[in-house]
């Protein structure tokens, strides 16, 4: 098996179940962007074969900190795509950004199984991605708490006998304000997640409800039902991770403790199942599971999202990145909370770019879409 | 197909669903205990090859009610077992109590997919039942909402990763009720169950929660996985019909709208899908679901359910046959709601039967714990 991004969150989630049952697994490549020293001693700890770190320019750092360790040495994006093109019998793609486009496209080409932590693949290059696997035959296995609730729920079911799937969503930190209260939000506000402890950036993406757009997106591709049956529901204890419900009116739904161990080891272990160390959930203790319909209207991105699934082509591609653009200078003070949903419309009102159909297309349409993003702030902030 | 019990609740969903693709199916049998115009209506309705009524004093006008029809008319026990055991590709169960043991008994012998909803079957005669399941390769269905539940989260899952299988619990009517408020409860207090229409009997059961402790042991039999491995969790609304929690720590869960169609059509489709007319879940407006651990203590039931799965044998048999009569009287008035368990319990430990090797067996431990429920009401009532 091979890791990419291991000393991120997903990856080091990953290493943790793997030393569980250590004899069970051979790693055959471990990656990470920069992160140095974590990526050697992940590398001698598990004997992996090779160790590839993104930046080039940490090459000779990487096989210094290597030396006598029997664990080959290898640095850049091409060494990345090559290792991901080599195979394994289960790759863990969790690279984040579009940084992981070209090395989960490689990974997807060579066969196995491919876990998908990247939600870049799939939000902005799903069609192709989806459709790599497909020639391949590869096995795509999806990491993220919702979908892997998606696939569970769906357990070799025919597409075609469901009538709906439901992403919950947690609603995230302002669920209950009014748009006029959002218009103060700080970056400090939006980034106290209220059931998961994640990044500032996905923290944001949770509190505009983009995120839950952008998986929207990322499960139109994955579970081809069309986007008409697929719907989102609030649910803000974030217990019930998804659920699909059949054309008979029986649903199944997947449930859990916020640990991003359980949909990694059901992806480690599929189709069987292995023991974690997680939370047994316990409902009598959580007493009470809420729900309510999600309101378009004070999350607009929840409409800009399925405008964008629905567009399809690169529309998906230029949403995600005037949203990390806006994300961003909302996080750096330079823009206001509801101007990030704001920004991310105008973009997709300016600027097209055409259908990709290799990944250098999508991501010529992600950097024309930052371009325009920092168009459209500048006049914003004048 | 043959449907057992056609003229009952589970029977008529059942037709209820042919009707909407009557092309697909071929009708071999209904049978009915005496409910002789229905029955004749149905068959001649369906096309039935025979039409079996119960009550064998009835054959004569059931030959009449179906003449010209072409449907052949059979009465009494032995034909129902004879009609069970010339096998079906798939069989419907239904058929209420005791009476259901032989036909169903003969069902599981025949092979193909026996669809059971008798909870008898596997209530008093469990062991036997499935082993004759295992011998013939019938695949066994269960159609009551929380077993059918169950058997959907696991989808062919293997029982080895199964961690835990809880069943949930309206905890019916009495749910917040004290000891000493349940000790004035009428019967008709007892047969308003909140969530779904049932008979009396059910009812009660639901009420004294009599209903899930039974359905704790059609558990243990079907889904082998240990008892302390199943557990039961109250959940008043019952939109979570029961949920199975992997050894991962991935809990997955079956709800619904509370129709019998919807289980029913999953084990006449099984394992595809077919549609139904009923409503689609809608949590949003349901709004919220709660979850409490049961009281053993306030519900005497669970903890005598739990301990007579663990004995086994006849015990089980024994514990529904004093409960059936202890329910009775409770309904005629004769006896006080909580002492509905405590004669289950004095007929525990006064009777014994021997480990049953027969249905007859089966019956015979049946009939000689409703002799000794007399016994104890009797001294009770003096």
């Amino acid at each position: 098996m091979s890791i990419f991004g291991a000393t991120g969150s997903v990856g080091q989630s990953t290493l943790d179940l793997i030393r569980r049952d250590r004899d069970a697994y051979e790693i055959v490549a471990l990656t990470a962007n920069s992160d140095l020293d974590s990526l050697a001693a992940l590398a001698r700890e598990t004997g992996a074969k090779v160790a590839v770190i993104g930046q080039e320019r940490l090459y000779g750092a990487l096989k210094e900190a290597l030396a006598g360790s029997g664990v080959e040495a290898a640095a850049g994006e091409q060494a990345l795509v090559d290792v991901a093109g080599a195979g394994a019998d289960w790759t863990m793609a969790a690279i984040v950004g579009c940084a992981g486009l070209r090395p989960t496209m490689a990974a997807l080409k060579a066969g196995g199984t491919v876990a998908l932590a990247n939600k870049e693949s799939l939000v902005s290059a799903g069609g192709l991605m989806m459709a790599a696997a497909g020639v391949s035959g590869t096995t795509l296995l999806p990491v993220d708490s919702e979908h892997n609730a998606i696939f569970q729920c769906l357990a070799g079911s025919r597409l075609e006998d469901v009538a709906r799937i439901t992403l919950t969503a947690s609603g995230g930190p302002f669920r209950t304000r009014s748009r006029a209260e959002m218009a103060n939000i700080t970056p400090a506000q939006a980034v106290a997640h209220p059931n998961w402890s994640m990044g500032a950036k996905i923290s944001v993406d949770s509190a505009t409800m983009m995120n839950k757009g952008l998986e929207l997106i990322e499960a139109a591709h994955l579970f081809p039902v069309g986007l008409d049956r697929i719907e989102i529901l609030v649910h803000p204890q974030s217990v019930i991770h998804s659920m699909v419900e059949y054309r008979d009116r029986s649903t199944l739904a997947q449930l859990g403790s916020p640990d991003m161990r359980i949909p990694i080891a059901h992806a480690l272990a599929w189709p069987q199942r292995i023991a974690t160390p997680c939370l047994p959930l316990d409902l009598a203790r959580i007493g009470r599971l809420d729900f309510e319909a999600p309101d378009e209207v004070r999350f607009p991105a929840l409409r800009l999202t399925r405008e964008a699934a629905a567009a399809g082509g690169a529309v998906p591609a230029i949403l995600n990145a005037a949203n990390e653009v806006a994300v961003a200078a909302f996080l750096g003070g330079a823009i206001g909370f509801l101007d990030i949903a704001m920004i991310v419309e105008e973009v997709l009102t300016r600027y097209s770019a055409p259908m990709p159909t290799t990944i250098d297309d999508v991501l010529a349409a992600d950097a024309g879409a930052r371009a325009m993003a920092g168009d459209v702030m500048e006049r914003l902030t004048v």
